[in-house]
């Protein structure tokens, strides 16, 4: 069976995901839709490369993701679909597809026979997206949607810097349901006791995608209790395995679930306690 | 596949609509079942109708469509199954169907042996309309689920006047997730650079079913640039095809997904800066 | 088709749930994933015992549940396995399983083979719960994934006294989406306008699991007009089948639809009119 997923910002109740899923129901009616996540904030492109990021890799090859937050829809912006270790993306071409760039082939969706009509200026995802992913799983090779497309738009990477001997800048790119402050350090490896940053497993697409491959991060180990973190007006000492490490209620970095440093609070929310938003600096500072 | 869609008021933190997930696929495993919205304020029957009119007809034939959203559950409101254009629509009659009639056949789900039982008195969602779906899918036809019903209720249409020669008095019928207004003015469809109201495209579904079907709403042609949009205190000059033909932060009318008249602001809320609700008058005048 | 429904308190905004689906269909192509909810307010186990029990005794023998509400994930807790009457259900030992207990059989899942690598200290979700559950479907014994549990932790059960001879003290256990508050009340049957409490009905799985098997819950049979229910500084007179039975806006007792005492406004919020809260206590008094 063939897989279809969404991400859009549309929530469900004016029914326009159901429209989606109808056109691809139509024309693909063996595909599995699979919701990821409709309550993406209008707009914001950035949480939806997140969401994507965090789930689209642990899918089968052949699976097709359709992302849909797409402020630009009618304009100059190009719809596209890109291919990336055998899985398939469709969506505008607004830097959400940042974390799976660069793709091995990467098209505008220009040829109207595999859109549905007639094609509202303001709905892509109902009208071009939708039918297009339909089309993927039907067997239609990305040439045939329309000519290639050499400069797909990239999010600008988060800030990741080594200042001096074992001193990393990096700041806080994500703050998820239960307040829990991820950030840009990482990705990192256990050794044991010891942490190691970036190096082989730097080619990991959760965060940056492309950024952190290759020679941007520079190979650094440490023990991982013989550091401290500054973020948001606090020391913590450490790095720990899991929340239950920690004190309820007590802030502490872990190295979550993606790879990636981040901040948390056991059984609270780090967002809350220590006031923190996308963007705020995260120090991490190995100790002599 | 066969396919069944979900429309309830339920949310989905109770486990009602997992409920009625087991029960349909009890009966029939091989079903796909579609969430189209859990998220209809509760007993907000009109927002139901809306959701189902804009996502139902984009399903294949042979979809059966099922809506609970029922504040007279257990009272005198008779259960529904009723057909139109190949696809079923379940459900209370309380007016949500008012999109789809009048229906081809329609009937009163009376006969025990398609329920679920015991059958409760508060939960119609799970005993009567998820079972029913899913013979439906298994093959039993209209007729075998009760007598039928020559009445089903209607929702009253919106307002829409043709008040003079070129004046049309309409209202705002919804707002959605992004702050859109959409009308009841409308279907309106691009004729190059000019639009067409009502006539043959009339016959569609969209807005308000069988009210805009025929002669009530009668053909106009003018130039989209050559009018003026009355609402919510404000004076917008043309209709047009794109929120990107606005400035960030703008008010403009333009044709929306479903073709009729939408009141909106680029990558901001129209219900916001306008003070936009359901109800509020909204005049085109064309201009001489 | 094999069926694996998800229970979380992730949302989906993060990617998370889309993460754990992706590694299920990566294992098993053809299951059907069926989202119950992923709503349940952060570590909210009661309420995910709430849903679960609500949901899944209407699905087919085969079934996997997988519950991920999981304050202690990466700490002392055990990842558990457990089959109940041919369905399955896997997740954290916290009690979140209660409603299913005894199981037929129960084990902690400590074999890695069948986990998703390298796993993290943080997401069992998708690196222990979902894989196991994929190899369920695919038909791995029980017995593979590790050794078996026999004391899987119980949540306390609600309270349920007979005070004195028909007199019954329960409490408020749930409040649902429409503000309905559900009691530890029952099961009640009808018997034309009589109301059977426990007995033969008492072997009902809804609400506390083994609590209400056998002897715990005395028979008791009432007429249901010959009763007050004393709630919320009210006293309610009688228990009636529909909320149609209310006026608008009026506060009733009722058979809820999973066949406990159930405390409702009709068209309107009974947590808000009575102030209602989970804890509260509720009397039943038969009238003589």
């Amino acid at each position: 069976m063939s897989i279809i997923t969404l991400i859009t910002d549309f929530g469900t109740v004016d029914g326009y995901v159901g429209a989606m899923k109808g056109v691809i129901l139509s024309l693909a009616p063996h595909v599995q839709i699979v919701d990821i996540t409709h309550e993406i904030p209008p707009q914001a492109i950035r949480q939806a490369a997140w969401a994507l990021a965090t789930a689209a890799r642990h899918f089968p090859p052949g699976t097709v993701h359709v992302v849909v937050v797409d402020p630009g829809v009618g304009g100059e912006r190009r719809p596209l679909a890109l291919e990336r270790d055998g899985q398939f993306f469709v969506g505008p071409d607004n830097g959400v597809f940042t974390p799976f760039l660069p793709a091995s082939a990467c098209v505008a969706l220009t040829e109207p026979v595999y859109h549905h009509h007639p094609v509202s200026a303001t709905f892509h995802g109902r009208d071009i997206f939708a039918p297009v992913a339909a089309h993927i799983v039907l067997g239609v090779p990305l040439s045939k949607f329309g000519p290639p497309v050499a400069d797909p738009v990239r999010l600008p990477p988060p800030r990741l810097e080594v200042q001096a001997e074992g001193q990393i800048l990096g700041e806080v790119v994500h703050i998820d349901r239960f307040g829990n402050g991820i950030t840009s350090i990482g990705p990192l490896r256990w050794q044991g006791h010891l942490l190691a940053l970036g190096g082989e497993a730097a080619t990991g697409l959760a965060l940056g995608g492309e950024r952190v491959v290759g020679a941007s991060v520079p190979s650094l180990t440490f023990h991982a209790q013989r550091v401290v973190v500054e973020v948001g007006g606090r020391r913590l000492a450490g790095i720990h395995r899991t929340y239950s490490e920690g004190m309820p209620g007590e802030a502490l970095a872990l190295v979550g679930s993606s790879g990636y440093l981040e901040i948390a609070v056991r059984e609270g929310s780090a967002a809350r306690a220590l006031a923190l938003r996308p963007g705020d600096p995260v120090m991490l500072k190995v100790l002599r």
